[in-house]
């Protein structure tokens, strides 16, 4: 079977390690030219809205699909004409726009914090007095590890908050100071859904640093309600990424990412069959792979860098991922997966990879 | 690291896999057009002479190796001048020679079947006087799947048999009819050594069809012992696959393989580190990661052609890898690895897949 998948980054390459296994062959549609997947496919090095090549893609693939969500409407439209596109084009249209998205938890009784569309200054403004402080602006497209947003704490912060965002439209939130779990799902063509276990996930400079596979978490049988409603009103197909803020009385909805995600990557080594494996089973028509845990697992970003092999294989279970990509502030260049039969013991491991981390 | 690897088939293939999330870049030397593992880095579809494209690519690469020992030594050696090979040239010359490989078990006390070189169809006579029926007649070189052997078990079959295997360089063995277990071993340049647990192997016509993972078999620790022995005296770095015959007083060394080896396929899902992490980190010079057992595993082996992929990833924890080879008649195209908690279910899993399989 062949795939293509837009974007050729760290997740299309990860898709194609697992897929290739399956007997499936790659084509990846990313104009960076050193993207780090190409190597494992064929790259259509090309723009967006380069028709021709969008055309001549679509005649080599069975299916395409998406490595992330901030592709040009016109773009999945046009393929989508052509060829099978997993997850639809409603469902991108809609995680990857924060107002979509917000209205669509709210539709299905999913609670959120407060929030506003906000398509001026006034708005801003005007908005603030119902959610109150603190709050967060942030753009309703093209966000993504904190960028695009602004934190609002008094007063000040306001002045001149959406112009500093590029005067396009926004979304304005309550802020929730809480801890983060994300769910992962996975939904097929037959409407067979399996979920991962919730990773608890720690950020720094809205950056996700580390994620750990729960087990039996008592939040676990809510956020697979929630995520349930997200899939079958959008009649999904493939791996969705559900971020939830942890609240004293349950989960509060923060946002969807249609697509195999960071919080994750544990699943390679700590589940039975990981989310990039799903997501390629769910797109191609395949029954489910089971998403039991493999033990205890976490997963480490290294941001900017990469500690030393040599010192990162010494240390008992752990798996490295190196991306292949030039080390750059700020940017996800790897991350480590850690496995251990005990809570106490992935513990132990955790504390001596972030030891190896020098940023 | 750049690894460039001799052959470019399956074993490549699960090789390339295992590495990308090293980091590691791979060049394939193979003179096959479309060799599976090409895909996975750059292809150099060159004969084994071509000392010009020989050199090209060791200046491209920082280590080379091997996923099969039937390389013309004179390769070996041109690329031993020029760039580290591990496993070394020496290691690789007595695994690819039955006589050789025979004699070294012998000078290091590792019992094996009654067994003589045999370079002539008088020598032939002779020595099945010693020997006794039944026997097999092997090339020393060459042979592999039970190809290039003759099984000898009256007078008659004797008539001719060495011409009939090609009046080349052979080895005469008594037969041994009792299982097979197989030991994967890998040792890396600080002479750090790991074992996995023992494989029981099962074939049909010559060809491996089964091979299950054994939990603390008794005879692990007499396997280590011989393992050992082999791995220090060729100061081996790599993967290594030893073969033995179990018998009733313990273990008869039937053959090593200087490679990744198919009854050790299981532990791409089986093992904490795949028998191919394990291959490249040994050479690349990175400590070794744990070959401890993820419950109970079996690897089942597609000859000629794959079941439906919707029948297999149906079945509980089944994982498909497919070669994306042609179909043939006797090839290896595939194979499939089950997981499971318990032998018993491990056992039903097992007649699963092998209810699909359709010869």
């Amino acid at each position: 079977m062949k795939i293509g998948i837009i974007g050729a980054g760290q997740l299309g390459q990860m898709l194609a390690q697992a897929g290739i296994s399956l007997g499936m062959q790659f084509s990846f549609l990313d104009p960076t030219k050193d993207a780090c997947a190409a190597s494992l496919g064929k790259h259509f090095c090309i723009a967006y809205d380069d028709k021709e090549a969008l055309a001549k893609l679509a005649k080599q693939v069975d299916v395409v699909t998406f490595e992330f969500e901030n592709v040009p409407s016109e773009t999945v439209a046009f393929l989508s004409d052509l060829v099978p596109v997993y997850p639809h084009a409603d469902s991108l249209k809609i995680a990857r726009d924060r107002w979509l998205e917000k209205n669509l938890f709210k539709s299905l009784d999913i609670p959120t914090p407060l929030f506003a569309n906000i398509e001026s200054q006034k708005d801003l403004e005007e908005a603030i007095m119902a959610i109150g402080f603190p709050a967060v602006l942030k753009t309703r497209t093209l966000g993504y590890d904190g960028k695009g947003q602004k934190k609002l704490k008094t007063t000040n912060d306001i002045i001149n908050a959406y112009a500093a965002l590029g005067n396009v439209p926004c979304i304005l939130e309550h802020f929730v100071n809480s801890g983060e779990v994300s769910l992962i799902a996975v939904r097929n063509q037959q409407q067979q859904i399996k979920f991962y276990p919730l990773s608890q996930n720690k950020h720094q400079q809205g950056i996700l640093r580390l994620s750990v596979a729960s087990e039996q978490h008592p939040l676990q049988p809510l956020a697979e309600s929630y995520v349930s409603r997200v899939l079958e009103r959008l009649d999904y197909i493939g791996v969705l990424a559900f971020e939830f803020f942890e609240v004293a009385d349950g989960l509060m909805a923060n946002e969807i990412a249609p697509r195999v995600h960071n919080s994750g990557h544990w699943t390679i080594e700590g589940s039975i069959t990981s989310q990039f494996e799903n997501h390629l089973r769910a797109i191609a028509n395949f029954p489910l792979g089971s998403t039991n845990n493999r033990g205890y697992s976490a997963m480490i970003n290294f941001i900017g860098s990469i500690p030393s092999a040599n010192q990162l294989l010494a240390i008992e279970n752990c798996h490295l991922h190196n991306y292949s990509k030039a080390f750059r502030t700020g940017r996800k260049v790897g991350h480590a997966t850690l496995n251990s039969s005990s809570m106490d013991r992935l513990e132990l491991l955790i504390a001596q990879v972030q030891g190896l981390i020098n940023e």
